[in-house]
């Protein structure tokens, strides 16, 4: 019998009241401890963080030694696009975001902790989260809808003294390369010529596009969304062109994407040689599939449910297949990287200003998490419980050198 | 040799990097453990949460039951007034709100967590904790300078839909009328015309003289700011008169505070029975205490010098005196209360709106502190480190009935 994973959990969540506490690291049994850990001493390393925070000669933020904000990252939503559940707002976004914080605690000893804000609007969420800079080390964003998530995270890492990071954007799409590597070792294909197909550009889809071409200029990708194959071409008018969004006419103008032609699913993705789902169940069918070029790979990452079933995929010629659920094999889920890149990122002392990551970083991530299994049609990564991984992607985050 | 709780603090904050980590109340050992604690099973608690709260006839907040909010105070500051250290800012405040947060779980297993925000702007605190509203069950507001706190708390408790409390007001208030009636029964002195000088009307010294005129209306209160004693008389024309800031003057209006005559501190203190001094270090002389009436008692909560030293004090006829110091006998200090205070309020389910609680809870609350010790003049108070008032503190607050 299939355990019935949704029950198990609602009891376990009623039981416990949530995942997280607070502990300290601090014992309070004497009246010495208290005098150490409170008044009287702490008003002593209040005044050191105060008094070197405003020696301009000193570049460090005192507060990253002296307090939480060391080892404490912030999972910031406001509930808009939370799992493929949708805008459901802040309050049931919680068990999600501190499940985030339960996987960076584990996996890599990183403190999170989840603010659920509120508001939706991008101003708004702005402002509160630079204002929530003194006690965080580095801000994760998490399930915010696209295109909004783009401007909150550009504006954020521009604006903030500490590292942000949109994790539904990096963290899905270093760890869909990281497949992407080892699924064309299993395939004996190289990155060059290889044509690309992703369906949908969401937050996770525009990443992985971007991250992927950056990673070899060489791959050709397709990029489709509700409408088919996106091109300045399948508009009648250059007026009614100007209804494509501006994230999406950047991955034409920056020539990211082929725009050869226009079309659906079906059409475009004839003798290409891997597709990547980043969209909504059930749109790739076993002849499409069939239509592709010899050994061809496929990720259906949309969840729980993936575009093409398994039952279905199995049917078909694929070579490597990969999904986003944890009971099959050739689980794609972000929880490979973010704890790691945390733990890497703070060892680094960042310092925000956008300066504190970048592509190479990230494919040098990507490649960390890839050379962790010896690749097979049914493991091309490494388990998430696997707590070497989050080791090495921490390591390979902190050394990197541009 | 005395120690040096300075140098112990400094190094302990930097060996542990601060006070406070997360924990998590799941275990994740397995694959199943991470199918309940995040993905697939997190689905179900989510749409749990987003259903029932849609649901009109549910009055509860579902996060309340299945995430962190059950049991996760926020500890709020912009660190403008800071211990005695002034506006430090929000960098330098954290050790002190880390502190908070490690007192509220050791003495009553309450989680809370330190916000230290960047504005020290009204209206921007106002909406940004508004917007923190859905991850935390109550605001404990920190270390925010007069007269702005008072505003900030008046709106929030309005406004928010989670219990709200300033504890430099409310804390230091209810421990000060624990500190008072138990030195009264010392003295075998009752409230019925008891004359109480409080000096300073900050945040600590405005609510101390409401909660207590409230406690016992027979007492005669005056109250002295850096000019002398509060009343319009003190000014030469009405329109002089309308610098007294509303807080105070709302003091006059509402007959909460004695205005027969002006002066300053020597002159008003003299025949009067109690000193509260939550000002500053040294305005309290030996001859002042002297012309007192017979038995005096001294608070000088002034942190960490008080208003009179312990060798003045021991010179004069003092009776009772009491200080803010952890190292002396009488220590008067908000942590009596605050962590017992919001371990019974999250078990009433408090819902905001300002309904929460009321000075006649706070009387109460106060009480069963003082009823801890059988009060001597050197011990009117319980130890902090006692759990068992934090236990008693917890209980009453859960089940006041107005």
């Amino acid at each position: 019998m299939k355990k019935d994973y949704n029950k198990m959990s609602l009891v376990a969540h009623k039981k416990f009241g949530g995942k997280l506490q607070i502990a300290s690291k601090f014992k309070l049994k004497n009246r010495d401890d208290l005098s150490i850990a409170y008044t009287p001493g702490v008003a002593a390393v209040c005044m050191e963080i105060f008094n070197k925070n405003n020696d301009v000669k000193n570049k460090l933020n005192e507060a990253s030694i002296y307090t939480l904000k060391k080892n404490m990252i912030a999972v910031i939503s406001d509930g808009s696009a939370v799992l493929g559940l949708g805008n459901i707002g802040a309050s049931a976004a919680i068990p999600v975001m501190e499940g985030k914080s339960v996987l960076m605690k584990h996996f890599a000893d990183v403190d999170a902790f989840p603010i659920c804000l509120q508001t939706q609007d991008v101003e708004e969420i702005i402002n509160i989260v630079k204002n929530l800079e003194p006690v965080f080390g580095g801000i994760n964003l998490e399930d915010i809808a696209a295109p909004k998530c783009f401007e909150i995270e550009e504006r954020l890492k521009k604006e903030m003294n500490i590292p942000v990071m949109h994790d539904d954007q990096w963290g899905a799409a270093v760890v869909t390369l990281s497949g992407l590597i080892n699924s064309l070792k299993v395939v004996k294909k190289s990155f060059v010529n290889l044509k690309i197909v992703v369906s949908g550009v969401g937050a996770a889809g525009l990443a992985s596009i971007r991250l992927i071409k950056s990673y070899n200029p060489d791959v050709k990708i397709y990029a489709l969304d509700s409408k088919g194959v996106i091109s300045l071409s399948r508009y009648d008018t250059p007026v009614e062109a100007e209804k494509l969004n501006a994230d999406k006419k950047k991955l034409i103008d920056e020539k990211i994407i082929e725009t050869d032609f226009d079309g659906d699913l079906a059409f475009v993705i004839q003798n290409t040689d891997v597709f990547i789902g980043l969209s909504k169940p059930n749109v790739l069918t076993i002849d499409m599939v069939n239509s592709m070029n010899h050994d061809p790979i496929i990720f259906g990452l949309a969840n729980p449910t993936p575009e093409i079933s398994f039952v279905d995929a199995a049917k078909s010629k694929v070579a490597v297949f990969a999904t986003g659920r944890s009971d099959y094999p050739n689980q794609i889920n972000n929880s490979l990287f973010f704890p790691g890149f945390w733990k890497g990122i703070l060892a680094r002392q960042a310092k925000g200003k956008g300066k504190d990551y970048d592509f190479k970083m990230l494919h040098a991530g990507a490649e960390a998490i890839a050379k962790m299994v010896k690749p097979k049609a049914k493991e091309i990564l490494p388990s998430t419980l696997d707590m070497k991984v989050h080791k090495v992607v921490a390591k390979v985050i902190e050394n990197f050198k541009a």
